[in-house]
């Protein structure tokens, strides 16, 4: 009798399967209003400009855009990308600085290839993206992770965690982070405590990797530095057009060192050889056409009201059974129960009771966190919203009472 | 002083950069005609027929075309791709048994992952497709090759290789093999040794990996049975979009296995979340309107005639100073010349004389074959083909002289 599960390699128990996915998955179909995920709400995509656009792209540039093309992405996508981070906060970068990617996720696995071998310490925050824990575990990365407060990672306890390692003559090799609106938690990182972390890779010689899907999506008028405008060196830092223009494109994605962009140029080869020709020249045309910068203030709008329209409702239904975040940017809000709640419990009865979330203790690289739970609010609508946050005020109070 | 270098893991020495697009490099921009790369003839792109069903599907889809989109990749387009299997020469596929991947490139390097542990055994033939070769190494594996002849694989010899390592007690993981119009040699594996293949196969408990971009290309009335038709257990199938509709779309797919299908699932996640939706989509559309069947034989013909260009030119110029391959199809023609002749020393000389191909020894896992070369017909114009023939035979004349 063949049994084909005893030829997959060992490595593939390491990738674990996004929980997430897998709830997604549970939702579907069913009278479930899911705050699971972290989708961009459709409404808001340039659909008519981008049909325009995809069919202008092949009229203009003819099979160019349907041939083969460079890995590092085309010269003139990576130069849109720079002059997007000069007119959006982060200048100073060159298209030799750039790789697109197929959206952040093969950003984060491809850094994760050329960063990290078997047994390096990476540092990330606690909690932290999911995705991001699974890419680094797939190649046999160690970590550490540092809590955040409401100014994100408290780097005097990272300072401390440095300390300690360097007299245990360990070396700590990459630091991950969301300074900005952060998934899960919804929190950014002080200016003071970015320059911190700057001062700290200098002194403990370690890289910094800022991940950066959400800082375009800012409620308040804050106004945070991107750590990669502060330092060009230690800093390598990925974004994507998910949340700008489309995630269906796949598009994302890296500016660092040149040393780290050859690096991954071999392993991006070796993954997929390119990023779709044609997706790149539709998003090289959407940022000329200034369509990506009328995008983005639409749906800053849009994501604030729904957020406002979370905060609200966590007040009137969870108020006395719950903390949450006040996040001044992006899609998430990261709810704290009583101690004495297991989320991942909870999650079944949710569900029966027709709303979804994510258990927080996925976004801990330790399993803590059990007690948590991350909203999402860009993609339900704000009467969705409502009821899906009194559906889990409903469940969560059983549980309060059974504990008690 | 930084050293960024010294951040880098150790496994992206591992992923040597391809020869071939390293060449292709050298050669931009100068009047050189390449016969190194193994780009399809863009003048046969349905580009007016994409340009249509790019805005087409943006309307008729709406925003659910840009959107994020399941891991395995949209279930109308596996059906399509099934339809389409079915079609020509491979049925019995179900949805079930496939996965999209981002261009064959990314389904061997996901193969890699999932099957190969360091250090086990992957078998594959002598000469080989160079980016397999390169997956295969990036996660370790250990190589061991088999010569072709004019029928493909010499399975006999497998057969005696595969004898010896059970008495050593060594397993045998995985075969990868082109069997049909072979990358770089063009032969094709008769139905005779497929079968043998798959005796093997049973016999000795292992898969086989079938790399099929090339089996719509057969120039002559041949008759290969891909060996998926022949086995739904041991033989994993992968194709592509590159070549029967265009390559800038990035599409490919693997059908094996549910067990294969759902761990490359896992690693796919990992890798890219999803092939672009959008692009799905509009593939999904160009076989339903029949795009895919009417590109096939068009192309076909084309590569037929540049092969016959080619022959006639080798005949022409090349004749006692070489021998080559025959190919039934395919887009390359296998060069062997005098044994005392090294083509990747030669390649300086003939960049300078206007030609490029690629140096033989980049298929061998054992860095033999330096006296061979592999040449493309399908993307230089019959005259370009014609000139460069006659250049390349200058530089080997002037070779020939000197080591005699």
């Amino acid at each position: 009798m063949l049994d084909i599960k005893s030829f997959i390699a060992d490595r593939v128990t390491l990738m674990e399967s996004s929980e997430i996915r897998e709830i997604l998955e549970l939702t579907e179909g069913k009278n479930v209003i899911s705050l699971a995920g972290g989708l961009p709400d459709p409404k808001y995509f340039p659909t008519e400009e981008l049909a325009e656009i995809s069919s202008y792209i092949i009229k203009e540039y003819g099979s160019r855009a349907l041939q083969y093309s460079v890995t590092r992405g085309l010269r003139e996508f990576r130069k849109e990308i720079v002059d997007f981070m000069e007119k959006t906060g982060t200048p100073g970068e060159r298209p030799y600085n750039i790789i697109v990617t197929s959206g952040s996720q093969q950003a984060l696995n491809l850094l994760a290839q050329i960063l990290v071998n078997p047994g390096d310490l990476v540092i990330v925050e606690k909690p932290t993206y999911l995705a991001a824990i699974n890419v680094f575990k797939a190649v046999g990365a160690s970590f550490d992770g540092i809590p955040i407060d409401d100014e994100g990672m408290r780097t005097d306890i990272l300072e401390e965690k440095l300390k300690q390692l360097k007299a245990e003559r360990k070396r700590v090799k990459v630091v991950y982070t969301v300074p900005t609106a952060q998934n899960p938690s919804g929190v950014s990182m002080s200016n003071e405590r970015r320059a911190h972390l700057l001062e700290l890779a200098e002194e403990y010689d370690f890289l910094i990797i800022e991940d950066d899907p959400y800082s375009h999506f800012m409620f308040e008028n804050v106004e945070f530095k991107r750590l990669r405008s502060m330092d060009k060196y230690r800093v390598i830092y990925t974004s994507t057009f998910s949340k700008i223009l489309a995630p269906g494109l796949r598009l994302g994605w890296v500016a660092a060192h040149p040393d780290i962009i050859d690096a991954l140029e071999i392993a991006k080869q070796n993954a997929d050889l390119h990023t779709p020709t044609f997706n790149q020249l539709i998003a090289t045309e959407a940022i000329r056409r200034g369509i990506v910068y009328e995008h983005i203030p639409k749906v800053r709008e849009a994501y604030k009201r729904k957020r406002d329209v979370m905060l609200q409702a966590l007040e009137e239904y969870m108020d006395n059974m719950a903390k949450w975040t006040k996040p001044v940017g992006g899609l998430f809000i990261f709810v704290y129960l009583d101690e004495s709640i297991d989320t991942k419990e909870m999650l079944p009865e949710a569900l029966s009771a027709g709303v979804a979330y994510v258990p927080g203790s996925a976004f801990y690289i330790d399993g803590s966190g059990r007690n948590t739970m991350r909203l999402n609010f860009s993609y339900p609508s704000e009467e969705e919203i409502k009821v899906a946050i009194e559906r889990l005020a409903d469940v969560v109070r059983e549980h309060v009472s059974v504990q008690r």
